[in-house]
């Protein structure tokens, strides 16, 4: 799934490069790239597809060059996730209708990657002999209060646990108690699944999304199936997965692990997951001296040098033509300050 | 006197391109520039000298077109004020005994010109008539602890008073009591003063230095004045006139005006000359959307946007490749700041 915009990380995501195509790390590999290395050591390279918005079809095959085009599906508009998956699986039903597959966001970081692999091929095992949708829930490390969070019920089998509730965004209170229960995980947001059981769920639970897609069985696979996308999508409700489907059916489980995950869904969770110096301060790529300065983000263009002083615990984002200066406990107003960007400068910072 | 490096104002004022070369407001004019269309209408153009460093000649030329190269003294080495006031009394006393000099720095600020014109004018009246080293006074608007102090004493002709000391920069406390008594001034580094003058109070009061250019006395202004200097200003003594002559001499004269004079020593001091919006922040050039932030100074390259939250009383300079981001009133540190960047990068940011 590539088809984000990730307005939080304003002003280095951008409506014409999103968090995704963006190598956050000055590693040379982007988190889409990233994301690939990763599936394609569990997946054979011309089994992967990317699902992603017509504007970014380009820099996808910029960026994933081993990719065929035909394996990247353009979406004719943005309907989040639940239309997203519903097409891929029609997409892959067609292709092969006992396929398993594994649905992942493009923009997360996981850094313990043999532990994903481990994790991955014992899910797809389990969604072998259950009918199961199967969600990966991460060991919590801290109380965070920006990821949603899976309550775990018995054990079905070693591992693999069925699915007591999806929860809401918590407090910071409420995210103390789940961490200590021992009984709530993070929702990552990767999902396994046969073909047959998530066209079953998407039938039952969201019949208009499926019934758009059912409409059009017999095109998927073939040359008229970007034109059915283009005529049918956008009327497709929009909606995610998560609240269409995991959060109302009964074969949900769950595969807890420590995969050293990130949603990077915020600059407090990149300055959380990145190598700190002495003083807390985190630098990516650029120059920093800091004095009486700690618990910052810097971010700025390649060889940038950033000199702060007396600076506690903010995001200093440089992205070359706009510059961000945020405290890390303020960053919720981020997408707030975008909109005013917006409507002040039209879509010139956008 | 064109020669200074500016070092308070980096990033913005750099080795290659100091403050006085700097176009700070915008207006298409640098400071330089800016003292020069202030000069001209008191002085004939071809009377204006500029006093710089070799390796700022080229920048006096191309900024100051109208002036004539053999008008520009190009200093072999950095050897402060009165080396630089001694070799243009010399070359000046060359070309005609009896001129009258006024000697202003190039990177200050003058808001009231009809003012300062008027301050000049009289000025000159006055050393035609008395034997003065004369030099101007601001009255001072607020406490400023960044500035020297004159205090006045006996008036010997209807603005125009005898100078009983001067001070060095106070600290608070003591400048609140300067500006409460009405007796002292701001010393805004300009002079007034005959050739015959200056060059009896070099003589009383820097012999050392005296000594080397009156040795070349039959150089200045010959085609032999360059080859000279670069022999001998070197070792010049590195000294201020203010410490070297003015606080020596016993005819000391201080003509006081209200001039909106700033000497743009600091970022603070651009801060407080410059217009304010409703929550006292001064942007420069660039655009700025601030929340929750007050009392802040933002400039960044034209047309770049700067938006910031929670930040008061910042200096936020973006020069390009360098950003800094520091206290209003720590930027005494800036000096220190600069140097340290030097031992680092050696001259990359300099």
């Amino acid at each position: 799934m590539c088809g984000g915009i990730g307005s939080r990380f304003w002003p280095y995501s951008r409506t014409d490069k999103p968090k995704q195509f963006i190598d956050f790390f000055g590693t040379g590999r982007s988190l889409l790239q990233m994301t690939y290395d990763r599936m394609v050591r569990l997946v054979p390279a011309d089994h992967i597809l990317v699902v992603t918005n017509e504007r970014y079809e380009q820099l996808v095959k910029e960026q994933l060059p081993d990719v065929k085009p035909e394996n990247i599906l353009s979406e004719p508009d943005r309907r989040n996730t639940a239309p997203c998956i519903a097409w891929a699986a029609y997409h892959i039903g067609a292709l092969d209708p006992e396929a398993s597959i594994i649905v992942t966001p493009s923009d997360h970081l996981i850094m313990r990657e043999a532990a994903f692999e481990e994790c991955v091929e014992r899910g797809f095992d389990f969604i072998d002999s259950h009918d199961a949708l199967l969600t990966i829930g991460i060991t919590p490390t801290r109380p965070e209060t920006g990821y949603g969070y899976i309550q775990i019920g018995d054990e079905v089998s070693p591992g693999f646990m069925k699915v007591k509730t999806f929860t809401e965004k918590p407090d910071l209170e409420l995210a103390r108690v789940f961490v200590d229960t021992g009984e709530f995980f993070w929702n990552a947001g990767i999902f396994l699944w046969k073909v047959d059981t998530i066209k079953r769920a998407l039938a039952k639970y969201l019949p208009d999304l499926d019934g758009i897609f059912c409409s059009g069985a017999d095109k998927f696979g073939t040359s008229c199936e970007k034109e059915f996308i283009d005529c049918t999508f956008p009327s497709a409700p929009s909606i995610s997965i998560d609240f269409g489907v995991m959060e109302k059916a009964d074969n949900v489980y769950v595969e807890c692990a420590d995969l050293g995950w990130s949603d990077l869904g915020t600059w407090s969770s990149l300055y959380e997951i990145s190598p700190k110096n002495i003083a807390g301060n985190v630098t990516q790529k650029c120059n920093v001296m800091a004095y009486d300065s700690s618990g910052n983000i810097f971010m700025a263009p390649d060889g940038k040098l950033v000199v702060v002083s007396g600076l506690k615990d903010f995001i200093v984002a440089d992205a070359g033509d706009v510059l961000l200066i945020c405290p890390k406990g303020e960053e919720q107003r981020i997408r707030q300050m975008v909109n005013e960007v917006n409507q002040r400068f039209d879509d010139k910072f956008m």
